[in-house]
């Protein structure tokens, strides 16, 4: 079976080599492993959390990492990538989600909570300055992953929590409306990759110390040029553990490229020719890749053209979706099913039916039909009427919690909440 | 100036006589007022709150709902009348508003409140039961209004919050993202009738003493022969106060019928005659309402179609309404307003202008281009040139909030959010 994998990229910021080593460059590569249909999105929808009343930056960044995702490769023919505001099925979901979602779970959520702890220890309300935004994030994020039925969701150990909210969710839905939703796993990214910054501390837009992955080349050398280093003088050795330089350059260098710039590092290389080796070798792997991205940037109606196919990708998967779960909800057109109400008020009451027959194979068979005739369900031919009759039994006794014992013996013509709805009313209590 | 009035009924019960002479009559009346342009919507998005897990009632209730306001007269040519799950704008809007209100805000609630109190003072959990859709809301009753930029939108005490509310919200994406919204007023209904129930209660689903609007005339018939009622024998006077029968009287008859009523009562009148005059004086009423409710209830299609022209009619505003929020939050087509920073890649940093110019007319003009060349504001004719340079030296030196005082010598071509990003490209400080 194919898995399906999903990932979203928040547009509130421009990508760094940390991002690039971390996420970029795994996630392209681990989009062309066979057997795997691949989803990634620009979660814009949630950028607005974080960047309330900047448009241009959101604007701005969404073009930044549509192209740079492009640029290092990911391939628009093979994965689904598209923009979740394209995607007008993802705020209905998050209303249905929120519908079906306790509120004590997303009290419990580690992002809210690390900003009722900060009010806290600052001696302010415990709510000050937090938005529903940040609060109901995680049903926004249940809804990108179950729209899809994700089987997996890559991501650090930080999210853990909000894809088992997800798969709380999508369970409180199930119960309550019938199995729609895959429960998504948790697929851990242990061994990310994470790069020093300028000054050494962990590379990251918070500390400001990062070095964009697309700068022109002559940029990107000034900025490494800047690595804080130590002062040892040239011939003195250097140490490669604790080294920013080194580390970075180990993140883009082969075994044995690595091993020669250790050399070099116990020889004494001087930082100035270090940093120049740096910064070749990053430029080796990044200029491709920076052709691209400028002519990328420079055309941004090709990534328009791009993302717009992502979505109609995507939403010929969202929109009949959807429409099932609106169905499950009781948001239907008023002339479906709505004919037994309007008997029961004349009086005749038509209900869904089973019925028996023998087929011109000698088997005997039965379906459900609903109360206008139509197919709801449909067994395989048994050897005896006995045990067609026994089956039938279980399903008016049992209901829908008997289909999965059946399953093997019978086959689904409808919705699972139609089905539920039709045996409800067959059974011997109704 | 033509006032929007806005009103939401949501689709979870069957509309019963109280709902009739307390909200519907009157609300259809107030539908046909001069100069004022209405919005009645089917609230089944709220719905899913109450029925999680009941699709088949939220079903039927929006059929019924529907119904019965065109059963007692609402004119779908004359008014917007559509469903609120027929509007995809509406959950994305509600996400929209989610991330620009303070979760303090919704912490305070009442309908939330209440719901903590009474588990409080169960020895629960403060949120024991409370789903993120109770929480959440007063968000998606503030899209729906804001929506439509409604002027008035007319509620029960109960509900004055909820349009407070809504205004906090519509300042806040206002602040931060230009003025797009409307604030609503609130228009409280002090002398909303109410009517006594079965049991001489208020009329309440939740007293399980309604008498629905409609139900066949012999079992209206029924139930109003099982209203409560004193043991005075036929003979004895009869007390009109506190006499439930008689308030359902009074709350159909003219004042002479009524006053007639009052007679018989103090000359005697036997109870099972009186339940009688009141059969006799609903049905008059309620009668011709009745053939209209049950020739739609059997044509369903009928209603969806209604329903389907009303959304057409409420998309014809709101799909354009927020392209223009989705632009002003910053979800734009990438090729939008993306030039000026290419540009500003390399080197060449194309910025809005003003342009002052002398028409045929002898007159002096000014107007805002964006870096592109494309027109964003236009001046009327100054008779000097001088004048012209004060306004644009006003609107460089104040920003967008100079847009006012100018309003009556220029006018905007563009999105007062475009014109704000241009004029802060051209403060003095920029």
């Amino acid at each position: 079976m194919t898995t399906r994998v999903l990932t979203g990229i928040t547009t509130s910021g421009t990508p760094h080599l940390g991002n690039y080593v971390g996420a970029i460059r795994p996630t392209v590569r681990a989009s062309r492993q066979p057997d795997t249909e691949n989803f990634y999105f620009l979660a814009d929808y949630h950028a607005l959390i974080k960047t309330g009343g900047d448009p241009a930056r959101v604007q701005r960044s969404t073009l930044e990492i549509a192209a740079t995702w492009l640029a290092c490769g990911l391939d628009p023919d093979k994965v689904t990538f598209y923009r979740q505001s394209d995607i007008p099925e993802i705020p209905e979901l998050t209303w249905f989600l929120t519908c079906v979602t306790g509120k004590g779970l997303l009290n419990r959520a580690h992002a809210y909570k690390a900003s009722v702890d900060k009010n806290t220890a600052a001696g302010e309300e415990p709510d000050h300055g937090v938005t529903a935004g940040l609060f109901m994030y995680p049903v926004l994020m249940a809804a990108d992953i179950l729209m899809f039925n994700a089987h997996q969701v890559p991501v650090g150990r930080d999210q853990i929590q909000h894809i088992e909210m997800a798969r709380d969710m999508a369970s409180s839905f199930n119960h309550l409306y019938g199995e729609h939703f895959t429960l998504p796993e948790v697929v851990i990214e242990e061994h990310v990759a994470t790069l020093p910054g300028l000054d050494g501390r962990k590379m990251s837009k918070s500390y400001d110390n990062t070095i964009p992955l697309f700068v022109p080349r002559e940029q990107l050398r000034k900025l490494i040029m800047g690595i804080v280093t130590d002062s040892r003088a040239p011939g003195e050795p250097k140490d490669t553990e604790g080294s920013a330089l080194f580390q970075l350059y180990q993140a883009f260098a082969s075994a044995e490229e690595t091993a020669e710039l250790a050399k070099a590092f116990a020889a004494g290389i001087a930082w100035g020719e270090a940093k120049e080796r740096l910064f070749e070798r990053l430029d080796r792997e990044i200029a491709p890749m920076r052709v691209v991205y400028d002519e990328l940037v420079r055309d941004p109606a090709r990534i328009e053209a791009i993302l717009k196919i992502g979505a109609v990708k995507a939403r010929a998967i969202a929109t009949p979706f959807t429409a099932r779960l609106r169905h499950a909800v009781g948001l239907r057109p008023l002339h479906q099913l709505a004919a037994p109400a309007q008997d029961a008020r004349a009086g005749k009451i038509a209900k869904p039916a089973f019925k028996q027959y023998r087929e011109k194979d000698g088997l005997f068979y039965f379906k459900l039909t609903d109360a206008r005739g139509e197919l709801l369900l449909q067994s395989q031919g048994f050897a005896n009427p006995r045990e067609a009759a026994q089956h039938i039994g279980r399903l008016q006794q049992e209901g829908v919690s008997a289909l999965a014992a059946l399953a093997k013996s019978i086959e689904l013509a409808a919705d699972r909440s139609v089905i539920a709805d039709a045996l409800a009313q067959l059974a011997p209590d109704a």
